[in-house]
């Protein structure tokens, strides 16, 4: 099994209580403790069984073309029709298109188990989830009884056509065309590149979210409209949409990364003209999430790999004695810089799971709170979701390097299985926008545009947790407030830079990213050391948890003192040495 | 190209000044800059036509196992034909046994240009480079006249026989059996694991360089011999040595990693019995060398190749305002963080390659000078060997990283060949001894084992740079002085705290490794700038030097603060931890 779910259940019920935070949400119909264990027990079942054992045949096999039509590794299809039918595909959607209407940090729990067994086959219902976003927020109602019930059904899958070969992170430059046509719909022409889920086998058709200029749009980003655009058309003929190709990869091969092209094929219009671009980030938002989660699944999948071996393998004696003087060499265990590199993979794993579901939590507030509630919701969630995944997928990355590291020579070898891990986790710190968008999403948008409001917001949470901390754990409650306060003492010169020169904001972002991932999952770490602090003395899991929580801050959180010499050097360091002297040495 | 030779021939020529140096060391017969000057060319021109074609190829073809015979990716074949032709083989070889006798650090230039242009195809020839130096420091004359002759033409290359299956980092537990037989000759049987280019159709010969124990040797690493077993027999018979399978790996699927199988094959002691261990570690210090110059070597490939990228791709607008207002947008080169990633590529590519070249003249020392000189040489180079192997890897994994991620999504598909480099960067973490086993190398034998001898003989060199900058570079000189002194105050209560508790030195190692190294790299960043700032004013490449300089010293060089918190962070925070927590979640 890729995830502990004893540690999933701890968060969940411990840390995070659900069963609380749903009433006092004033839900209807609030899950309480049952049914979220019988969720988790139920999708474990359905992941471990189905998923899980096609993760490395998948890789293996990768996706094949025969006749334009994309051929996925075996197995893929059977499994999705599994998961259709235990009525996975609509948790989250919306009861009146035939979704379960369950809050998003509920189906975060489905998205974990699935996406720590197969990455590259959960990608395929994965991108459904932004076209239903979509719909659900900018669609007609015509548009959610057609293609909304399907979605939820998991009949049919969606896709997120942004990129093109010269618009990139720069989606301002697509020229995607979509002229209108006497029946209502368009005529989208164009060729979109590495669309993920672009066509596979797995389902009976296909929806693309597309993102095309209407005739006469302005340039740039204002003038970007969203279609969906079916692979087979309503009246069951095939639309003029076409997979030009797969694309040969470092990892996720068993997910078909597509070149689409789009000759005049019939699609439909959401929502207004031009406003492409806003709905894509609604959508955007709930995505870099899940990538975010993705860096969290590899991270624990090769962790729990790296735990075991570590436990079995035997090779060399602990500096401090024997420890197995019977065998013929002590487990690696022993060693402390394995224990750090497992420690490290802990820390970034339980820390990142509890962020991720602390802002599923936050999204729920988001739908169910008005007012002051929702507005403060939806600034911390804003706030800190490029941190998720911007620095998640950094972090995944980093870990399941070191369980790969663990591994040692067999880490290399493709039959051990951790490489793999690698491979696909490095794809996270670039789709969905890459650590670069994201810092500079996080210092420019979400703090200097709003004058600092989502990351006040947090603060003041960290400040209330560290207050709340203070007898049991204290030495934690310092740090953590010096962290805080050091965070914002940072950031208003930063600010003041900034408005002198804007490259000094592109020249510290990707630092004030780490910087504030750091402190944010110290923050995460806190709240995990409170309850286990609450728990019973002599607890052996708690006390292992408090001893991770004192790990994160005397050996991770100290990387934001790096962080802060380098965003504080300054642009010039950055900006004065001449492109020649860069580029050709 | 993937090397930048105008680069390579500042160092050399301006920065380390070859000329100077071999005539400082008094050779009969210095290589000038006239024949250094040559080499580069002949090799760059060897390198480019033969080398960089088959290195996507190779990589994509791998190697495959026929009748039990490994036959390698097409063309590698002729490649080496043409490096045997060329005499590329016995650079640096004994001119007594048929080498060219030049010193090793201009071998390590041929290194660099091979490496860069196709690791996987370099290290069936780099694997021969061990075999040799065990015979010319350790091998009896005849077997000097029989294998060494070949090993210099090239016509027979080498494999470094170490690793079984249950011994990895634990030599000492190898099982491999030599049984004396009658003619003086061995029966060695055993099965030895990820033997690097342990089977090819490149060479007649292959001679495997053999740990195994004799009968009643003592238990342990006292207990290893060192053993030459020839393919094929001297009688031109096929020895008992066959290749039990090639492993698919993460990368460098153009070298073939082997399981042999020796089954009573024929073998030739080296030296002394029971002295391998001893044997093996010469040899290994050299190849550590080379492996930190792979890492250098990947990262200097993919960092021109980023660099390329960074000039001509276009996407969105400098956010200090349009700088290409003619075009639909700025190239990428001009957002500051693309800035930052292409010089941390610059900063770890050309003071790696400093750090490497400086090694080689030590190295140089070692061999031309005697008594003090050579002493305090060999104590330096014995100290740099684990810094250059274990953090030249790791920044070569960071650096080829950075490169891929500026490529965004195009840098995870296959055919811009960025991705290869990660991939194939990976292994230099781990073999020759990961970088856990430098870092206990580092902290336990090369620092505390020797109290502090090459620590104070390098802080020596850094002190006397110090000064001699002071004038030109007033900020570098303080703040280098103060790095020395703080990694000198840091090492102290180390040693102590190490005295008490071994588990200590364990937990502080690989922080420690990482400090050291980023002082090291600060030391040649120092002397790339002391001869910048020597130069002409106004010079556009002088002035990129000096930029960069700054650029590690404002940036980079804080690193350590973060690396100096942890390593001080003691041993209790990973020992604490209860196994079962932390394998378990």
């Amino acid at each position: 099994m890729p995830v502990s779910l004893n540690d999933m259940r701890f968060l969940i019920h411990d840390v995070l209580r659900y069963e609380q935070h749903y009433r006092s949400l004033g839900l209807q119909d609030p899950p309480n403790r049952e049914l979220i264990d019988a969720i988790i027990d139920e999708a474990a079942r359905f992941t471990e069984t189905e998923l899980a054992p096609l993760n490395e045949s998948g890789d293996a096999q990768g996706c094949r073309v025969v006749d334009g039509q994309v051929i996925t590794p075996d197995g893929f299809k059977q499994a999705y029709e599994t998961y259709i039918k235990g009525g996975w595909a609509g948790m989250s959607g919306d009861p009146a298109y035939g979704g379960q209407g369950l809050p998003d940090s509920v189906s975060i729990i489905l998205e974990e188990l699935m996406c720590s067994a197969n990455m590259a086959w959960t990608m395929y219902p994965g991108l459904s989830r932004g076209v239903i976003n979509a719909l659900e927020s900018h669609g007609s109602d015509e548009q959610k009884q057609i293609f909304l019930t399907k979605l939820l059904t998991g009949e049919w899958t969606g896709t997120m056509c942004l990129t093109e070969a010269q618009a990139g992170s720069d989606v301002g430059l697509a020229k995607t065309k979509a002229v209108p046509v006497a029946d209502g719909s368009y005529a989208v022409s164009g060729t979109k590149i590495f669309i993920s889920a672009g066509d596979h086998d797995m389902a009976e058709n296909i929806l693309h979210l597309v993102l095309a200029r209407l005739p006469d749009a302005p340039s740039g980003t204002r003038g970007i409209s969203m279609f969906v655009v079916p692979k087979i058309n309503l009246d069951g003929s095939r639309n003029s949409v076409s997979c030009g190709g797969i694309e040969k990869k470092m990892g996720i091969h068993g997910n078909a990364t597509c070149v689409l092209n789009f000759d005049a094929a019939k699609g439909y219009l959401i929502g207004e003209p031009n406003e492409g671009m806003r709905y894509m980030f609604t959508m955007m938002n709930g995505a870099r999430i899940v990538v975010g989660l993705q860096g969290v699944c590899l991270a624990e999948a090769a962790y729990l790999m790296a735990a075991d071996y570590a436990a079995d393998r035997e090779q060399m004696r602990s500096l401090s004695g024997p420890k197995a003087p019977d065998r013929p060499a002590d487990p690696i265990l022993v060693h402390p810089d394995v224990r750090r590199m497992l420690l490290v993979q802990k820390a970034i794993v339980e820390g990142g799971r509890a962020l991720v579901y602390y802002t599923a939590q936050l999204a729920d507030k988001v739908v169910a709170c008005r007012g002051e509630e929702q507005a403060r919701a939806e600034e911390l969630l804003d706030f800190l979701t490029p941190i998720v995944k911007g620095v998640l997928t950094e972090l995944g990355f980093e870990s399941v390097n070191h369980a790969m590291q663990i591994f040692g020579g067999h880490g290399f070898i493709r039959e051990t299985g951790v490489e793999q891990y690698v491979r696909d986790a490095r794809i996270t710190m670039i789709y969905e926008g890459t650590t670069q968008i994201q810092a500079l999403d996080l210092l420019g948008r979400k703090v200097l545009l709003t004058q600092g409001k989502g990351l006040m917001a947090f603060i003041g949470e960290i400040n209330d947790l560290a207050e709340a901390i203070k007898e049991p754990l204290p030495d934690i409650s310092v740090k953590l407030q010096e962290a805080a306060r050091e965070w914002a003492g940072l950031t208003l010169p930063l600010g003041n830079k900034a408005k002198e020169n804007l490259d000094e904001l592109g020249a510290a972002a990707v630092d004030y990213l780490f910087y504030s991932g750091y402190v944010t999952l110290a923050y995460c770490w806190a709240r995990i050391a409170q309850t286990a602090a609450a728990g019973p003395e002599g607890d052996q899991y708690l006390a292992g948890k408090l001893a991770t929580a004192r790990f994160y801050f005397a050996r991770i959180l100290p990387r934001t003192k790096s962080h802060k010499a380098a965003l504080e050097a300054g642009a010039d360091v950055l900006m004065s040495i001449s492109d020649e002297a860069l580029t050709s040495p």
